[in-house]
């Protein structure tokens, strides 16, 4: 039995297919073109296995994720030309005629993390999966199932508690001026030392005001989902930055809950985002499949 | 059909009966004295009623909520004496021989009110409550599933932004200092201000600050669990401080995510805390039942 994974990425697509226990068997690279280019090669790669039972489709957002919306499936206001306002999921169906999941990135990404976790026979049922990069994106998991009724987690617009030494930056949020996100993302960084994250470096003391913040991001998730790890993505983490997290949860939060050892609560993921994001799709897809098949007599 | 309740306040304890549509049939209020007179008046109550199915207990914490615990069901550390340590649960299953189910208070409050949306046929299915008294409590539906593999919500302990009148104030709190708890519960206002709450004009400013750090509170639960409504309870919650606090959020939020109206958004319980934790209860004991009714040939 043959799963799908399609992983839309605001510059490429990875497509995959896998067996029932989540083992990649083949993967290919689709640049993201125009959309009905794009669509095209996925459906051409996807006609050569006929036994494919159903899809996990992830994409880049913002994108719709309320079923009950007319709008379910479509990737919505996107500045990628041909791509705003554009039925995704629809699309790939009418052209593949399989039963299909639909989420974000990032939520693939984590779902990855929780069954890579189950295959691994340490099993995290409660995680919450956050990225720093250009954005700060979240994925989080309750006993298996994804938090977010109407969308998925937007960690990114949390309003932190501004570090002593960096009360003059405004911070770069247009909704918000200094939101998480508008603090600690790539062009965050980059309004406040003229610098690109990669040329700084790490005895900087911004990046323990970097860390002061994503400390606190860990803290609400911690507090208000209760998870049995974080762990932290993107770009901007890294072993040192991490150790910096840690160290700062440790001095916020007080021990306020036994969260256990911080070097296993708080962690960086245990493959690239890229691969987890297929295991997510790939265990979503036949997640799908199951809730749609009916037992024949 | 009949299912219980047994919720356990720190003063007094209400047990109830209800039948399959969550209707309540009969209410008793039992004192909370010892843990060995209480629970004989309890199981004295619902020794009356043959024909119960299960019972839905929730009770004030801190309690252990993790079911792989060897402490699931106990009360832990509070300090009413006799109760410190007390398996709760045990101790009902041992004398009343039906499926139990077992959470905090506020979370049954919380899932009375998703159960009572859908009686009302206007479903919730995902809502976040939080409640602001002696201390600040939350349950968070996602779904119809509560929110917290290690525990319910803790959200008294988010870290909020401090408002700029409100900078001296050190908070109360013994872990963290100025969490939200340690700026916002009663005892909060009572060392900032020497006066309860109580006594206190509505059109005093403290309530503006208050305000900030409640709707702080509300979108940190919008952004990490993207629910369909917040409900905010407690005895510091009134009309008037419900209305700053929805100025604060549209302030604060700046309409970064579309919740619709917010005097739709954010209101307050639509029964009494008391009433609404019976509503659960009785609906988490239908649930357990069910769940572990095993049809027979």
């Amino acid at each position: 039995m043959l799963f799908g994974s399609i992983e839309a990425r605001d510059d490429e697509v990875t497509c995959a297919v896998g067996d029932g226990q989540t083992n990649i068997k083949d993967k290919v690279e689709i640049p993201l073109t125009t959309s009905g280019e794009t669509i095209k090669s996925i459906v051409n790669y996807f006609k050569n296995f006929k036994d494919l039972k159903a899809i996990g489709v992830s994409s880049f957002g913002p994108i719709e994720l309320r079923t009950y919306s007319p709008k379910y499936g479509y990737i919505t206001d996107t500045s990628r030309t041909g791509w705003a306002n554009f039925n995704l999921l629809g699309t790939l169906q009418n052209y593949l005629h399989v039963p299909m999941s639909f989420t974000t990135d990032v939520n693939s990404a984590a779902y990855g993390e929780y069954i890579d976790s189950i295959l691994q026979d340490k099993p995290i049922l409660s995680l919450a999966y956050i990225t720093f990069g250009k954005g700060v994106g979240a994925g989080i998991i309750n006993d298996g199932e994804f938090i977010g009724y109407n969308g998925s987690p937007e960690i990114g617009h949390i309003i932190p508690k501004r570090h002593p030494n960096d009360l003059t930056f405004k911070g770069i949020c247009p909704y918000q001026g200094d939101c998480l996100e508008g603090l600690v993302s790539e062009p965050a960084i980059l309004a406040r030392t003229g610098k690109s994250y990669k040329e700084i470096s790490m005895f900087d003391p911004i990046w323990d005001i970097i860390a002061y913040y994503i400390a606190q991001s860990t803290i609400q998730a911690t507090l208000i989902t209760r998870p049995k790890k974080i762990i932290l993505g993107g770009k901007i983490i890294n072993e040192v930055e991490l150790d910096k997290v840690r160290q700062q949860f440790k001095l916020l939060f007080n021990d306020y809950i036994d969260v256990g050892d911080l070097t296993e609560y708080i962690q960086m993921p245990s493959h690239s985002s890229r691969k987890l994001a297929i295991i997510g799709n790939l265990s979503l897809a036949k997640k799908k499949f199951y809730s749609e098949e009916v037992p024949s007599k």
